[in-house]
């Protein structure tokens, strides 16, 4: 039911995620059959392969986190969580709102040993690959423990998702100097520089640093990694308008676009920003799409559930999240930076 | 002698700014004499116009302000803001640490009417013009109050620089609902939505509002605000990387980008980040490029300190201040938003 669209968008997006996924893929539809059974009536090969589960309740796109899980019982969002929960799903894929899917997720879910909510994660594409962002919304307030905790739980999402054996973390700033920042970002520093986790820390990076894949994994608060990557679609889908206009502002021009047509294309992926992100440090697996998700950003969202849920992404989660417990214990005390 | 590369870009930079530059502006060159001599050696146009003011002190790009501050008397830095003081110089530029320029510029010139700090500004370019960003660097932690300062004070630039009679004016916020951001951003929010300022505020936006020029002036703190500016960079040059690689794929493509040319030209203008912002909330002219400054960055933030000190931008900040000054005090009590 979730996005800007609900169930003429998401379900034409489960359909295009079918031909990706192997064939024994099931997907339960949680919602309102009034609304969805229309929509999957033109839709027959994923009708076949699809339950729906009727709600005619809804988590609103505005509603608060604390209320949505107070109240949210029951609601489609509600119920796509608690079938990971339960086991009849392997994973959760929602575009509605981000504040309640963090909540109802933590509340049914429970989190993974010592962290204290979800955050989100964005695979961000560059000269080099990708680096994993986070958070990129779930927190907006972070002190340095926080970010220790993303640091940790990016690092063991990238070699899941990505397979880099030792993927190298960096902290987000806006400097590369030990006194730059807040006071947040310089104790997280301090942290992770001490070299009690068993992490390939390699200091401060800074925004340009993430279309460069300068690191494998990015850190930063769920406030300035949501507007870092807002600020990059944005970036991204105003270039490609400006070139669409200089391409096609003479006959020239136009003819030269057609020559240069199948690099155009490549380039034009490269345009379109990351559709899905899942919620780490959940017992479970859940994939959050954004409001405006398309088709294609639900089949996304979709696909990396599926990935990540065949993967042994949960086990290598626990396993570093026990891991963290032990390292916060033997850290050192916070100096203040000089 | 700022910059990554010294008197080498910024003084070549000079030499461009000349050809758009009225004949009468004239230049103040402070710094090592040793090492300016020779290159203006080779600027003979340049040389004609201005005068060395010899110091072997600079500071550091890695200064804390606090240092720069107390121990910068003297410096190049110093030595031209003083020059603004005096009024020996209508407008004073540097490419060199962002901190210490404010500290330095701060104490030299004092601040505008109850403004705390000086704020860095940036031209954001979009779909439809151009979008005051405001700050991007220079405040770290902003109370509420500091961000309504910066929504006054841009509009007041925007006006200006634009000449735009009534600038629109909005809030960086992860979400448009009032509930949505941290504390000081929804205080912020209460405080511009009172109606008791005479701005045209238009709530909150977002990082993807930027490029889209939804509003004329766009208000954040300076972390996120510098992330912003370095992502939007970081994308817009990564993107520039891959277009060049999709149109040198082949031949056909090659032949194909000879024929779109003169409009690709026009698009790679539209990949340079915005070279110079000034310091906005002092009682003089004071532009900051970055530390990475080619030459044309050089004259790009020459050009905009000439374009500031022939404006009534001045006394235009000066009399929005007295505003803000009056309407902070008639401005009701901020209620916590529920």
């Amino acid at each position: 039911m979730g996005g800007d669209h609900g169930p003429p968008v998401t379900l034409p997006g489960l359909g295009l995620a079918i031909a990706r996924l192997p064939g024994d893929v099931r997907f339960l539809i949680h919602g309102d059959e009034a609304q969805i059974a229309p929509v999957l009536a033109r839709l027959p090969a994923l009708a076949g392969r699809t339950d729906v589960r009727h709600t005619d309740k809804m988590v609103a796109s505005d509603e608060q986190p604390a209320v949505a899980m107070r109240r949210g019982k029951g609601s489609s969002m509600w119920n796509a969580v608690e079938a990971v929960k339960t086991g009849e799903a392997d994973a959760a894929v929602s575009c509605g709102n981000t504040g309640g899917l963090m909540a109802i997720s933590k509340l049914i879910l429970r989190m993974s040993v010592d962290v204290e909510r979800p955050c989100l994660v964005a695979p961000w594409p560059g000269v080099k690959g990708v680096t994993t962002v986070l958070d990129v919304g779930a927190n907006i307030d972070c002190d340095a423990e926080r970010l220790v905790e993303f640091a940790i739980m990016g690092e063991a999402f990238h070699r899941v998702a990505h397979g880099v054996a030792r993927p190298t973390v960096g902290l987000l700033n806006i400097g590369s100097e030990d006194m730059k920042g807040h006071e947040e970002v310089r104790q997280a520093h301090a942290i992770l520089k001490s070299g009690r986790f068993d992490l390939d820390y390699r200091g401060f990076v800074e925004g340009d640093d993430l279309s460069k894949n300068t690191v494998d994994v990015a850190v930063t608060d769920g406030f300035t990694g949501n507007m870092m990557l807002k600020v990059a679609e944005g970036t991204a889908r105003y270039l490609g308008g400006e070139l669409r206009t200089a391409l096609s502002s003479s006959l020239l021009a136009k003819l030269g676009t057609v020559l240069a047509w199948p690099g155009l294309l490549k380039f034009r992926e490269k345009l379109s920003p990351p559709a899905a992100a899942p919620l780490l440090g959940l017992n479970g697996i859940v994939v959050k799409s954004h409001g405006g998700a398309s088709d294609r950003d639900v089949a996304d969202a979709v696909c990396m559930a599926a990935d990540l849920a065949q993967s042994d992404f949960a086990s290598e989660i626990e396993r570093n999240m026990t891991r963290l417990s032990a390292a916060l214990e033997a850290a050192p005390a916070v100096e203040e930076p000089s």
